[in-house]
């Protein structure tokens, strides 16, 4: 079996099951967010439950129109915030205790190695990079799992990604998985498991390894996941507030298809407008002007990807037609940014520094584009309109290219700036 | 004459004015904002102006609903963008580079003492504090002096506010401005310069000041002002990015109303809703409970404000109930607030720290309050459904007032916390 049939049967109470079996099985985890968590609990109180199965299994993070953007952002805000107590449930996080949920779940050892992870958001699949089963559904979903503990499951087939070779300078897990989803499209690895392996992985650091399952869902799968290692152990030793347990995929376990990649020929890519898939390398793109820049969201807003973007303005001012809006994943990432200096490299590049929240990325709030205007963001969709004005434009990046575009006021590599 | 008619008259070339007389004027300064600058813009192509009259003494900040919250924000912060690269405005400032306007040109030594200082914007009588006349005025005003560098004023008549005393531990320029409207009501003041003296004031730092002359649009004042001192000397003469003079009220100036105050009387201050002028001392809102603390705006945003709230919070945390925001009203301030390790001191209280913006001052963003919320803030109005809901309601109060608040989870003092 493979490492992700291995967990749904662990959690499903079979030894064995196979790809295309419909399933029931515990969830370890339960999230929702301020845009979905209204629609699981008017579900829940519809099917007339009492309690949750769990409150401590139950996490509600209100991370996408925080801090409250609006009148209607408050009062969904506020269903969360009701419910929580109403139910005590032990995972409610209050702006200015939180985080981008993908970011704030992992780095708070709430998920764990050999979990099966729900949540109402589509990049649930980030937890995968820990070696846990972690997939988006749908907030009715949520809501069934949240009275019963369970949730129903097509197992999907497994796609297997090896990646091998020398990464290129700043080339990173973003690099690696929009290089992969230009190959295969959006829907190239619709309904199944992407699971990363090979040399190059084994030596990916955490952060890049959740960018690249973070991603999954934009190539259509139901899941991404990277078999745990020593990496894995670093990350969630001192973490975990559960136990774990490491799955590994057979050696003959199956496989729909398998793909590899010489990744010392994957250049720094951009994903531009409108689909993820639509990758050219950054250094074909230095004819496209930009409006703003994004370093942030749950794909890319991490310490280490502070810290790339950091490397590259450091002492270097945003061009003056560019805006720079540079947002922490969490309160524990800002105050290490911070810490660091990061935030006063941002500061002095001119560079607007946000507290955590999703904002921009799914054209919330804080940063959404006008007409015409074009934005390279180390975010996860570039969809039509997804920033702003339907006739806006998102290009996709790592940071470090994200950063050097910055300086550079259109698309443009570190090497471009002597980096 | 008053300080208020010396320096109308000088801007009007006369050697006498007084109260009542129309005249025009030229105006060392204007600015606008993403609300205001835009009808501005249009009124100024209506008029078919071909040039700004300087374009050094033009500002446009964007400060209100940006970093951008919505499609209609970009637009409105594109039109401000476009304009400043059309005209060459030498005062435009993009987020990043920008502050809540009212601190950020006083900051940047911008306005200085002795200027006329119009804006489209009420809070604009903030620069008072200098021994300016600053005063807000309708966006077809803006339009006509961007093209004329002139603006016509009835001279308003001059009412003294005489202070005394030694203040009470914790009350500053917002507590004796709550007072004070609290005494004379929101229309006490009705199109008169309101003209702050006073030992009290002779002492009062030059923040606490313009809180003072901030917060005068809140009776009714045309402009506040204060004749500047040595301690307005020693705020300007690093900044001053003009020459600068001091105008002094002649001792047969005449007031149409005078009123003294014993500072020794005036509690910890708060204005409770729906009007600025419904003051009770803090003292005796002890029942009321909160959900939302704001830190932040023109009026209490700046770095000793900040200091003062951090005073507070440093080493507890806000209540669990509570959300608690604080908003650096610029860059500098945030900068600044950083290096003292304010910022941490708000993070570790988990406190939400936000880029500058005006943002829930005014229910613009970042901060709105759901049906039957509640917020203490250090901002300057509190009308119906000023942060959000229409049945929200907003608390005004000083920094200090506002952090015990957020750590008791209902309206306190620091005394309670034992400071």
């Amino acid at each position: 079996m493979t490492i992700t049939e291995k967990i749904l049967a662990a959690h499903a109470d079979k030894k064995e099951i196979s790809a295309g079996e419909l399933i029931n099985a515990k969830v370890d985890l339960i999230l929702a967010n301020d845009i979905t968590a209204p629609i699981a609990i008017q579900e829940f109180k519809k099917i007339g439950a009492k309690n949750v199965f769990d409150k401590d299994r139950v996490a509600f993070i209100p991370d996408h129109f925080t801090p409250q953007k609006d009148i209607k952002a408050a009062e969904q805000c506020k269903l969360l915030r009701d419910f929580s107590k109403e139910y005590h449930l032990g995972l409610y996080f209050e702006i200015g205790r939180m985080g981008i949920e993908h970011a704030l779940l992992p780095e708070q050892g709430l998920v764990v190695p050999g979990d099966l992870v729900i949540g109402a958001d589509s990049h649930t699949c980030t937890y995968g990079a820990l070696g846990a089963f972690a997939t988006g559904v749908g907030s009715t979903d949520v809501a069934a799992a949240m009275a019963t503990g369970e949730c129903w499951f097509k197992v999907p087939e497994s796609m297997k990604f090896i990646y091998y070779g020398r990464l290129n300078k700043w080339v990173g897990g973003k690099d690696l998985i929009l290089y992969t989803i230009g190959d295969i499209g959006v829907d190239g690895a619709l309904y199944r498991a992407m699971e990363f392996e090979g040399e190059t992985i084994r030596n990916l650091p955490m952060h890049s390894r959740l960018t690249m399952c973070n991603m999954a869902i934009e190539a259509g799968g139901k899941s991404g996941i990277i078999v745990p290692d020593s990496i894995t152990e670093e990350y969630v030793k001192d973490r975990a507030k559960r136990p774990y347990k490491f799955y590994i995929s057979d050696s003959d376990a199956k496989y729909v298809e398998i793909r590899e990649y010489d990744c010392s020929k994957i250049p720094l890519t951009v994903a531009c407008p409108h689909l993820p898939s639509n990758t050219k390398p950054a250094s074909e793109l230095s004819h496209i002007t930009i409006d703003q820049v994004v370093i942030g969201s749950c794909t890319n807003g991490r310490l280490e990807d502070l810290r790339e973007a950091a490397q590259v303005i450091k002492g270097r001012k945003v061009n003056p037609n560019i805006r720079m809006i540079v947002i922490p994943a969490t309160q524990q990432i800002y105050k290490d940014a911070m810490k660091e200096g990061l935030i006063d490299i941002f500061i002095d590049a001119e560079a607007v520094v946000s507290t955590p929240t999703c904002g921009p990325c799914l054209g919330g709030h804080m940063g959404i584009l006008a007409k015409g205007e074009r934005a390279i963001a180390t975010t996860n969709r570039n969809f039509v309109g997804r920033m702003g004005h339907p006739e806006s434009e998102v290009y996709l990046s790592n940071p470090a290219v994200a950063a050097a575009s910055a300086v550079l006021g259109r698309i443009g590599v570190p090497e471009e700036l002597g980096l």
